[in-house]
């Protein structure tokens, strides 16, 4: 087992027992099917399995690979793949009850021809997000094209990922009111008793949705963390500093192992000056020296986990354990 | 072998004649030794034996795992690790010939105690770029230090990073000619026969260097792309429409497939609204429909190809090779 001290950096670490104070107060607020982790934010079945101990066995995958990988892992009780797919067909040979995400005649159409382990739909509806997602009064049409191919229609899905950001939580709330009026609209039309919606910036303020699609509480990221939620910063990317000037340092993690679109990551007593393809320059009134190795707090969860091979967890000081990252890819 | 029609997407294609033209372009420009490329850019050995047949035989590497994956692969001959490591152990079995880039006792010490295949050092000297480098006057003593623990030292190197991607080209002949003098200077104090420097914003620029260590020439990408170089757009982010609405459509691409610091990719005939995990929102005068295929050209190329798992050739519009990105990692 690795060290921390001679790991490869850069190198993601988890803290263990923050991860599971974070699923656990997921699972005290939403308890056992009020909650469909979602598994692009973490992208590892391990961590998959640690979810469905606290009682989250049904799950929301984005890519393919993932719900094929989830199957593999043996979580395969209730698949939904949150997400719109002209390549259903892939789905159709695996272990395990897959639900896919439709919101025109082509996926419904994809779904259909798939067969096999693609046995339902939720009708996708747009509720203010301008991404995937039917119109709300086209709702009820589709879930009438899915039923006259075969398909079961278990009911609607719609993500305010406008409103999951938002730091105010005043307007959090309006704005999922808003979003929730349009889906339950079209619930009436669909039918089925599930309108699956929902992030982890909204876990507590979506009351509407049965079921709710956050990823990200597990282990958390800086945007997240503006947002008052209870769960707590558990990755990093561990980094070590390999030069040292007058005014500044430079870790040996940057742009391949950092999702950006939200900005530079943060240090803790620091402020990052840039990222390159394999450096962070940042300055400290710390004391800091050639070898020194470093947690850098990515600032999007997501498309950092997606660049590394594997979650190293710390406890107690030392790595633990390592889960792989075995859900990349599409 | 997959087709255009049917590869699972987002997946990279390369024109592989436009690659080929890029690597002819800059062979004719920077014969042999004139250019040491970087396969950061790519982490693809199989276009690294592509620039090899070319003339060009000695590379650059931004990680310890470029350089083990380059000697594996038989591209040995001359590898510089051009950049500071406390890692340089795991070099030391190589069958390959190993220098590395040094700017602190420290980093002198660990290629030092490396041994085997780390022969010799560069040091790498600041000529503006606040990242790595020492000092330009602390150079002649780091070589002395190298010298006195038995390695080898071939002489400067000095990236001018803060230059290559400057768009006005008098701009950056001007900060090249103050970036060199600074490594001129450093180059007399440590002496060797190699000033490496420069990168494809400076490569017929930087007169000063001895080799360039130029990479994105070979694919390219949009920052590089305003710059009036001579190398052609060669690489793509293959994706697929998987929703229409009337005022946009989705692609299956996005900040897990497209490194986003150089901000939005760009799509022919349209506009990209936003890049979410798996989505490209964009909107487009020309009729779309949801199954239709499309080329998403990144903004940044290093960080697009360190998402993915190989690159596929399209020659003749068909696929006719896959390239695997197997650089990945550190």
């Amino acid at each position: 087992m690795p060290t921390l001290e001679n790991i490869v950096t850069p190198a993601l670490i988890v803290d263990g027992d923050m991860v599971e104070a974070n699923l656990m107060a997921m699972s005290t607020a939403l308890p056992g099917d009020r909650l469909r982790p979602h598994v692009k934010a973490h992208k590892c079945t391990q961590l998959a399995k640690r979810q469905a101990s606290h009682g989250h066995i049904r799950f929301c995958c984005a890519t393919v690979r993932e719900v094929v990988g989830m199957a593999a892992a043996g979580l395969g009780t209730d698949l939904l793949l949150a997400n719109e797919t002209l390549d259903a067909s892939r789905l159709a040979p695996l272990e395990a009850c897959v639900t896919v995400a439709v919101d025109s005649l082509e996926t419904i159409e994809a779904a259909a021809r798939a067969g096999g382990a693609v046995e339902a739909v939720l009708v996708d509806v747009n509720v203010g997000l301008p991404r995937c997602g039917c119109k709300p009064e086209d709702a009820g049409r589709l879930a009438d094209a899915a039923r006259s191919k075969g398909l079961g229609v278990r009911g609607v899905m719609g993500y305010e990922g406008h409103v999951v950001g938002l730091e105010d939580r005043q307007q959090r709330i309006d704005q999922t009111s808003q979003a929730m009026e349009i889906l339950q609209r079209a619930h009436a039309d669909v039918g089925g008793n599930v309108i699956s919606a929902g992030g982890t910036g909204t876990y507590d303020i979506n009351t509407w949705a049965t079921e709710i699609q956050a990823g990200s509480y597990a282990l958390m990221d800086t945007a997240y963390g503006k947002l008052n939620l209870p769960f707590r910063q558990a990755l990093w990317v561990w980094s070590t500093v390999i030069s040292v000037s007058d005014e500044y340092a430079v870790l040996d993690c940057g742009l391949k192992s950092l999702g950006m679109d939200h900005g530079n990551p943060q240090i803790e007593d620091g402020q990052v000056w840039f990222c390159s393809d394999e450096h962070t320059t940042f300055s400290t009134q710390a004391k800091v020296e050639v070898g020194d190795r470093m947690r850098v707090t990515p600032a999007h969860i997501d498309p950092t986990v997606a660049y590394h091979e594997a979650l190293h967890v710390v406890q107690n000081g030392e790595i633990a354990d390592t889960w792989p990252i075995d859900l990349r890819g599409w």
